[in-house]
């Protein structure tokens, strides 16, 4: 099963999830998280601009090569919201997965449920740890449940 | 030609465009703009829920059924993001037109433009003003730039 | 709005929504609900069958020309259980109608509910009375809930 | 070729048709087919709910997870049809293997002949026993008929 | 509902299906029915070839324009195989049909049964006659069987 | 039915075919052809740019938004390569018509016949006037060849 | 690359390209090549019928699950018309492929020419031996021509 | 990750990114680069023609059944404009991948800029040198970027 880890890069959520799935029957993908690379990666490669619109756009589209991709070949789609910032990207992507009939996955705090409404309704699963993530794809594969 | 208008409900933007495009050949749809009939439009109809999560989450698919299909049908998406909230629907609303090949167009101020470079990499037009939104209508359908 | 009304034949539920549904911009479709001619239509047409099973076959199939149709061109499709039956076509189509991406809305009573659970996870919607089908399909329409 | 094993889950005939099949190159996948984790693993690993409602849907959500992706990847879709129980998801999966353009099988015995002939007239195959979904498959990848 | 008619062109099969369809809501195509017109279309318009290859090419290129587009845009494909010739563009149209996920009725006499079996099991009706063609079109659209 | 015609736009040929035409079930669609118009219309509306590439980026986009919904919409696409400029956007366009699976007619003059092979080996016609195309759509739509 | 090799089977024309394809990176697939077992899987295994005409339509049936399925996971299907029989199910193969949009070869005698005029235009090459397909997906695998 | 190399075939600009890709996960493909082979591959396997344009389309249509096979299985589409020629295969290539939704690479000099605005929209990266289609395949595949 291949399972694309898409949303929030601050924090290990996606190690744990990897970790927790050692030995099932499963490959990850997911968008660069080195942040400064991925802001930065346009210019870096195909030259400066002048206006922060455009370098932004170029780097941008450049993952977008990555993240579309990673989405597409997926089965299921986790998207995680932290607790800051915008995050209309990891919406973004909840959203192709919907389009796309991706299996979704939203993982998100008890805070954001009313401005999350939305992307949880077009979710398979709701949860609010990674533990639980790693729970659920465990079943899905083995038909294990937590002891 | 069918424009499926997004996001922000709280100015009078769709109403501005469609006032614009006055006389063209352009039909317009959108989600439903009343705040309280749309969070409550689910337990109203189908029944009560004790938790806040269901009670959400039963209006966000009925509302789905209006929404999905508007930007199903649409040749255009237009999405705008206002000054507040989280808006994280209207970045759902853009992926999912984006993963459908909908010619998308974003309607956002310049503080956001760092926040919405992923929506606006997908976009084939980033507007600052509505004005802006009724003259590239203009211009697609009829080939008149304005004076 | 294309709405197509799938299942149960033996009660007036199709005229209680189309009834209640006088004004507004939307079509309904449906299979034949004359439950003789949709059973012998196969051989009444085609030439009898020594076998049972043949004689259903050919009447299923000329049957499903109209219904594949319907459920096809639909925006929402709507399936009712009723209390009797096995039923199987209407969970039939509504797996069609679910693996087409259409709006589903399901229609059945409190008893049922265990045993359509997987029906209902694909829904949109899961009503228990015609009258809120038609709530619905308004609000959906117009964004007017009900007094 | 996939084979996917769709239905009833309370006699071994997928282990009949897998042991059938041994030599063949051919991969099987089904539903978890533990009845209580099927019924329970929403509320397991997502967190508990008062109303039956959710609970069973949190659960059937979850193993859409699973079915969904078994009958996309699948080649050939078996049902089987038991003796008893509604068994409404086995027809709703049959339902989307048939708009999904799968190989559709169904086994049944003769009782259930004229409930099941819309789901019959999808099939390519009408099986009354696993012995002859294990001689059909062993046809269609070898052209050996049985002795 | 749009009916396609395919095959045969040297009887008047088409004119007693459509007269016999009168009063219903049903749209008709089919390809150009003159056979030197068909023949010859291409190096008439486009200019001549010496090779026979070449001459017969352009046509069936120039045919194609028409015929493609209406059996895309068919509800129902009706392909008929009369008693002569090789008839091998009808049982093309049939596997774009069959291909296409649209209705598929067969239209022959009892002699060919054998050799049109794979194009029969495709079918969602074989008939013999064009009169059975309109009662089946008529049961369709409006659920009355023949008196 | 729905013709696009694209590419060059310095000769009248788009009024020839949409004169020759007149009378028949036809309509037509295509690019901005005011060069200027089409060349500025992204900075005109959406704020100019310093940099050449990224004047042409936003307008090229600008334009697409209309080229890509008539080519997507249309039964036949139409492209004309002319004797001047390197028209690399009528060879793209003529490749997304293709992998559309729209029928594609291309008009050019002999000599551009090696260099267009590829183009024209996906086309169901290739025409070295508008007249032809008009006979070609005249015989397509009525079955009627020129005097 | 896949191949699938449709059509006569009363010659050994696939082992032809198969051996002559000895050495490239290339798998072959087609149907049941046995005439009596492919004539009687369906009775032979799902027990007998007293119709011909069901008879032919079971075996059909289940040959479909194999040819269909064969021409899908298809690259290129190569089409041999023989020179005897009706072989309605080559051309409905060779329907399906374009369709499907693959590519497709078809090898057919000169004297064949005018009546597969329709298939050979929706056609990749026409060849007349199984000496020129091997040459051609040698070709089209390595860039080599023959000596 | 699978790239395919579409366009100028004059310069090792081929064998610049793939070397420069050693060690990462990638596979690349590409059409014969032989131009004579390309341009006579048709007649010299299927015989050879009087006309011209008849000996262009057999070479055309043969080489379109790996070329269409490459851009269909890529993830990425890297399409390379050089200093001469019409080039309109290679935008017709790119107008294929634009409409597949594959991630589309121009690679061009300066001067070429406004003939390509159309395609470079369709992109998401516009690179000139080959160095660069290798730092960014590498960074899209690593998140490394160049030192």
């Amino acid at each position: 099963m291949k399972v694309y880890l898409s949303g929030e890069i601050h924090t290990d959520w996606r190690k744990e999830i990897m970790d927790g799935c050692a030995g099932l029957d499963v490959s990850f993908d997911g968008p660069v998280t080195d942040h400064d690379a991925s802001d930065d990666c346009g210019v870096t490669i195909l030259g400066a601009e002048d206006s922060k619109f455009w370098h932004d756009h170029k780097g941008a589209k450049l993952n977008a090569i990555r993240t579309r991709r990673g989405i597409e070949q997926a089965d299921v789609v986790v998207v995680r919201f932290g607790e800051k910032y915008k995050q209309w990207n990891a919406a973004f992507d909840a959203g192709q997965a919907a389009a796309l009939g991706k299996a979704l996955i939203v993982l998100h705090g008890p805070d954001h449920q009313h401005a999350l409404k939305e992307v949880d309704a077009a979710a398979l699963a709701v949860a609010e740890t990674p533990l639980q993530v790693v729970q659920l794809l465990r079943y899905v594969l083995t038909g294990q449940l937590p002891a």
